[in-house]
């Protein structure tokens, strides 16, 4: 039996159910359980992904035994429908449509009105009686044979038509005649012999194997294949084909073709279904925008009895399917005909909404609702500005749509101009033909960044989605022209620097000119039920990246458990402090050493009581002074330009003569594996026991002034060797012992470490030892792992990596499972071997990424920490990962 | 019995034997065999290093029972000698010294004589008949005991001694009576009080267990922790401490004392034993140089019995230990008695002709011979210039033994300059303060490296290892003065720039002048005997990394069994080519980029000719071109420096004004993670594309002309994912197929990959795939595991990690196992899984390591591949590998 199975190549839309999706496809699945269901489906069947990929890795050849299934079924088919292919007096036409298991609108090649002929297309001018429909249907069939299958350029069809609209003085193909059609038939078979160098064929049988094999290679193209990449679909799926007899909304007024969504994909709304139609017109119209559809509801009073078979149709999918469905539909001569369901796209408002109603409709329990209604990523759009789409803004250009939200802002060409102009107060967009790291600091300025180049994965797209930033790149019409300091968007606009844009990153839209904003909405009542939902099912906690009481405290507004990630880098910036750090790192004695870590003292002492008293008594991990020093001097190259110039002119400049040695000494070939992390730490271990003492000052003042207890995790970075935390973990108790004499009170507190170097997840058995808790910080991990240097990575080859598809996503975005997975999953089994309540997080950005957080997860790790604007997402991803891992 | 055993703490030395190192220490070990053996040893006890560590970890504090242990054991040895300790009539005397499982040669601390107190010197003057004996004694115990026991400086001692004699008006200690030294105790035991605060004890007991706790305390000191860091010895291992009868060789013209080894420890010549003895004299006089020792054959006149009772012993030693002795003898009123036995130091030479030697007197089989009798590592010694002894030079100044060979040259203080001189035919000795990575062209073109400052893991100790120049490292005397071009030894000497210096790296020695060197012997005969064991033992196979003709043929001379890293990078610099490459990378179009790289196909093809036909049909791995392209242009600083300058002045620099926008794209941030390896390849596939034409392309030739068909190993280097490999293993067959058409012929090749990225180690399963062979290079997989850029490390935080005990060595010198090694481990046994035959072997600089070697064997690797000069150490160490893994 199952070996016969295993050979069955095609099945008729009877044999199917939704459940062989990865056999049949999304779209054949759907069809074959609309049939199951009853439901007026034209008939038909679908040839298998597996028929595809053996054609494809068999060098493309048919595999033996498919055209005779094919024969079989198609001859089923004409026998039910009482209709034969080609037949010169009631022909049967079928559609020819991929269908691959994974959705990829719009990728993939399609067919209609295959099986007419010279002498097929007379016999359905007779059957309707409608000569021009017939002859419509048999030019659009060339044409989109000639296109799709014969590799027969449409440009050369579309002049044909314009020529003959020109001569017989029409604008549009509908005031066309039945003749005109007839002779347009004549002019596209000769185009297609002139191209192609044979006859258009005549055969039906013939067309349709051309059809399916056509089908078949789409999977393949360029197009279909740059999809999955960045939509991170495997290649080995293939594409279902499916064939089905035509209906025809176009053939009078009570016939009609439609689309229509279960709910409203806006609003989430339930209640009357929600869609257009138009009467007496195909598919395509509907989509094409030739004629304004009407509202659905409008259906009802032109063919009421289609109209009620169709709101019972849905609400009988959307029950099948527990989900909010799309479906497309034909009424030909009043009966309907469902030609495709499937889960409806719809908005972040929507998909939370839908969610709530559906489990209080008891449609699904929660968690299922959790996992297959609610995608997480889309959960920080509701945080983000929307454009609003009353005024019916028309879009000037189109790109990728790279950080969702919109911005208006007035145009700039550089980062610094970027700077200047966001300090005087402005809105600004960063406009660039692609941006650098060196461009980073106007990124953080402005409200939004356009780029002329570049996808999801580059540098503008990336760092945008990182700060929260709406970004569009790509957009291929736009002319930068930097030294003009203009834009130009194809020949309809140009803006210069200073005017105003606006532009949608959720849409990928650019707009001329400042358009009004809708601020976002902070208080959704069904995300609240969402994340209620989410709270009670997730296994891991959520905590945040922040390293700012400001940042603690929204974190904790979007329900942030404790601090995973606090960076004290940052705290030995800005104007005041610098020159301390400075002095830190000149200190020619202990003496001046200690005198500049005083001066730092105070200022930490006070940033940490301030992130204390905001998180009220949740877990806070400080992570110890981690970048390389030679940060905190001007740059390298800049100090050698100054000396020599100096040099050059003879006027003095002292500062520059006065560094420049120390950054010789500093200066490092490749920073990113130097002196950093704890071997600052160890090095200078004052500079540590500075922190620590800052640390555990502010956490005992905080206890004493507001009686509520910090937990303070003391995090050292880069440790690779036991030693190292031993020799720091020493040096810790001892500046504590000290703290807590002095302040006469204690805190609870731990000392863990970064496991961020392939050394540590390796021994992570014996740097366990020695820690209280791993917080794995998958960013370095991923650079030292892959050795890729994130900041020449993304701007060098890592685009290269993604359009060769030798990469199928940004390791920095998604975790990679196989390799930094594999270290991840090792260290935390062989820690928890050894001291099996270790505590274990991951802070690097994968913890606010749904698909790492669902490795997280299946791994067992106690909690994820992310960004603040992504803990709601976390926070749902986190119980999705649960869920899943719960049922394997 | 056994609970008891753990218990016992303290052992006769007639409880022991030679197996009981680790518990009884070296020294205890071999006098309780020489003791098992019934040869004429001085009675005595040795207290555990179990006892040492026990003491040390309960803070320093006595073992419960260990006092009671040592009171047994001392009331036995007193009723057999018939002397009691303290005795004042004739008391015992005894020695009380510390002796660890692993040799740490004056590293720790002895005191002999003890005992003695007013009463007993008396005793002991009137036993002896020899007053001035006893009180010689006396002075000598209260000066050793106040130094190492007590803590009171050594000096004041000293300075009292020097009064006296100046006071007497003599110049040797020798010529004070006996009245002298009786006041000279006094004054000795005034000093002790001063300084110490407390009387000199009198109680002999007393003075024991200060001496024992001296010893423990030992383990512990500074210079004992710094040796055994640079020994690799572990800290936990403890010392033993051994209480012994003193015996005498001072008591008159029937006593003497003296060392021996059993064979000539220079030259390796057995016969009559080779060592040194003084007639009337204590084993301190020896090694003081006080008086000049006679050679051992002498003592046969003086002492015939002694003499002929001590060869027949050695005899037995060297039969028992099957190695050659070092022994320590004292010969009191013509009885002797042997006071210690050891493995002896001896010269690589010698080390060779006793191995091969001692398996001709059937005393070991070879392969005994090989693991018991050969240090792999001394082989190289064989290969350097030694210095000529028979003139007897005096070192200036001494330092550390940093790179063995001796060299001789004009100092110079800069690398620019050593290169100009070296580049004009001078042999130069570079002179620094300490080197850096700048100096590295210097170094290169010096005969010798000798620096001021550093140990054996300073970045010119690892450098002239690597290139095999001699180098002198750490020497505190130096004063170097770049600026005047001077160099200061002390107030001795001042050799100014141009002035000659020789240096012998074997010793740590600096002579000033030119001092004649012998030339390296290459056939020594002993060499090649056991060069044929270590062939006929070893299972792993041993080839060279060589990138010219030049390199391979001299590895060939020494064995290489292949090339198993050829660098074709080192093929793109010189001034016939860099331009090529320039070009290739200021290529603007497709066809710049061709011309550029057909300039180069030439150069590589005869590249390529050279070392196919030095290695005649051996396996020869090429690496295609692997460091970033920027390190083919000038250095960015410069870059923005000659610009600048060229704004500032007016004088327009156009190479700069040119290559600088290249370079601000090419620059990158962390270039050890950048783009480099198989991602130039994946970037540029033209470049990879000639270079896998003009090896094939060669080979093909090498194989028409000579009949011999080389076999090529094209390897691809930093591979972290399959379809790296993939993508580029496309190309490579695709070239191949044309260049076999071209040339009518082909040749057998293979493609593979370096695994130097944790990643691929992480997946060699799925890389092995694609691969015919993998070399694991682990230089760069030790940078990237442990984040240790080696060029930052080396220079930086490594040398503070090694003083503060976090690191025990250097990971680029000896493997890290817990960390690289295990993803070595677990990459060879995954690969293995999907390819058993899949060709393993390591290229990295651990390959010519004899310590990394014994782990690459233990895994089973099929071969390991390192610098010429290492092969024949590589060889022998590999034999050892087998031999050892063989046992277990």
């Amino acid at each position: 039996m199952s070996a016969a199975v295993s050979t069955k190549r095609v099945y008729d839309f009877a044999e199917g159910s939704r459940d062989m999706r990865m056999l049949l496809g999304g779209k054949g699945a759907n069809v074959a359980e609309m049939t199951r269901l009853g439901l007026p489906v034209p008939g038909g069947f679908t040839i298998t992904t597996r028929a595809c990929i053996d054609y494809l890795s068999a060098g493309h050849a048919t595999p033996r035994g498919l055209d005779a299934e094919i024969t079989r079924h198609l001859e089923a088919l004409e026998v039910r429908v009482g209709k034969r292919l080609g037949d010169s007096t009631d022909p049967l036409l079928v559609s020819v449509r991929s269908g691959a298991p994974e959705s990829m609108p719009g990728m993939m090649d399609t067919v209609l009105n295959l099986g007419l002929n010279d002498a097929s297309v007379a016999g359905l001018a007779a059957r309707t009686h409608n000569p021009r429909f017939a002859y419509d249907s048999y030019r659009r069939f060339i044409q989109m044979f000639g296109d799709v299958v014969a590799g027969v350029e449409r440009g050369h069809f579309e002049d044909a038509l314009s020529a003959l609209k020109s001569a017989r003085g029409v604008d549009q193909d509908v005031q066309l005649e039945s003749d005109d059609l007839r002779g347009l038939v004549d002019t596209f078979k000769e185009i297609f012999r002139r191209h192609k160098g044979e006859d258009f064929p005549q055969e039906p049988r013939v067309q349709l194997d051309a059809a399916i094999r056509a089908v078949f290679e789409s999977w393949d193209n360029r197009r279909a294949r740059d999809y999955r990449r960045v939509n991170r679909i495997p290649d080995d799926l293939g594409t279902a084909v499916n064939i089905q007899q035509m209906v025809f909304g176009n053939t009078g007024p009570r016939s009609a073709t439609g689309v229509a969504f279960t709910r409203n994909n806006t609003t989430g709304e339930a209640g009357e279904p929600f869609g257009e139609f138009l009467i007496n017109a195909q598919g395509e119209d509907v989509v094409a925008g030739i004629r304004t559809p009407e509202p659905l509801v409008e259906l009802h009073a032109h063919l009421p009895e289609a109209y009620d078979q169709l709101v019972r149709t849905m609400a009988l999918l959307e029950k099948t399917y527990r989900n909010m469905q799309d479906v497309e539909f034909t009424i030909e001569e009043g009966q309907l005909y469902m030609l495709q369901t499937r889960n409806g796209m719809r908005s972040a408002e929507a998909m939370l909404r839908i969610a709530v109603d559906m489990v209080d409709e008891g449609l699904l329990a929660p968690g299922e609702a959790m996992v297959s209604l609610v995608a997480a990523d889309q959960v920080r759009q509701l945080l983000l500005p929307r454009l609003d789409l009353s005024a019916m803004p028309v879009p000037a250009a189109t790109g990728v749509q790279a950080s969702p939200g919109a911005a208006t802002g007035v145009v700039v060409f550089s980062a610094d101009e970027a700077e200047r102009r966001a300090r005087a107060g402005e809105s600004v967009i960063l406009v660039r033909d692609e941006t650098t790291p060196d461009d980073f600091h106007g990124m953080v300025a402005a409200k939004g960044i356009l780029t002329s180049r570049g996808g999801k994965t580059s540098h503008a797209a990336i760092v945008a989605v990182g700060m929260g930033t709406p970004a569009v790149t790509g957009v291929t019409d736009l002319i930068v022209d930097e030294a003009a300091a203009t834009l130009a968007i194809r020949d309809a606009f140009t803006v210069r620097e200073g005017e105003w844009v606006t532009i949608d990153g959720a849409k990928g839209t650019v707009y001329v000119g400042q358009l009004s904003l809708l601020p976002p909405d902070p208080h959704n009542p069904y995300l609240e039920r969402v994340l209620s939902w989410a709270d009670a099912f997730r296994a891991m906690k959520v905590r945040t990246n922040a390293d700012t009481p400001e940042d603690a405290r929204r974190a904790r507004e979007f329900g942030a458990e404790g601090i995973g990630l606090c960076r004290t880098e940052h705290m030995f910036g800005g104007d005041e402090r610098l020159p301390h750090v400075q002095d830190m790192i000149m200190a020619e004695s202990r003496d001046d050493l200690v005198a500049a870590l005083d001066a730092l003292r105070t200022f930490q002492i006070e940033d940490f009581i301030g992130i204390f008293e905001a998180m009220e008594g949740l877990p806070v991990t400080i992570r110890l002074l981690d970048p390389p020093l030679h940060e905190f001097l001007p740059d390298y190259t800049d100090l050698r330009i100054r000396v020599a110039r100096a040099e050059a002119t003879g006027v003095a400049d002292d500062e520059a003569a006065e560094q420049l040695p120390k950054m010789e000494r500093l200066k490092e070939v490749n920073p990113m594996l130097g002196t950093r992390g704890c071997r600052l730490g160890i090095e200078i271990p004052d500079l540590y026991r500075m922190q620590v003492a800052a640390i555990l000052t502010a956490a005992c003042d905080v206890k004493i002034r507001t009686g509520v207890e910090p937990i303070v995790e003391i995090m050292i970075p880069l440790v690779g060797f036991e030693d190292e935390l031993r020799w720091l973990r020493e040096h810790i108790l001892d500046v504590a012992d000290s703290v807590f004499v002095e302040q006469g009170t204690n805190v609870e507190y731990h000392v863990g470490t970064m496991i961020e170097l392939p050394r540590a997840a390796l021994v992570a058995d014996e740097i366990a030892r020695q820690a209280d808790f791993f917080s794995f910080g998958t960013n370095d991990l991923t650079q030292t792992t892959l050795g890729f240097s994130r900041d020449d990575a993304e701007t060098k080859f890592l685009g290269d990596y993604l359009s060769k598809g030798i990469l199928r996503s940004n390791p920095f975005e998604h975790i990679d499972r196989a390799g930094v997975g594999k270290l991840v999953r090792m260290a935390s089994a062989s820690a928890r071997e050894v001291k099996p309540k270790i505590k274990l997080g991951i802070c690097g950005e994968h913890g606010g990424d749904p698909d790492s957080i669902h490795f997280f997860g299946a791994i067992g790790l106690d909690y994820v920490s992310c960004s603040p604007y992504r803990v709601q997402t976390a926070r749902i991803a986190a119980a999705q990962a649960a869920l899943q891992n719960r049922t394997g």
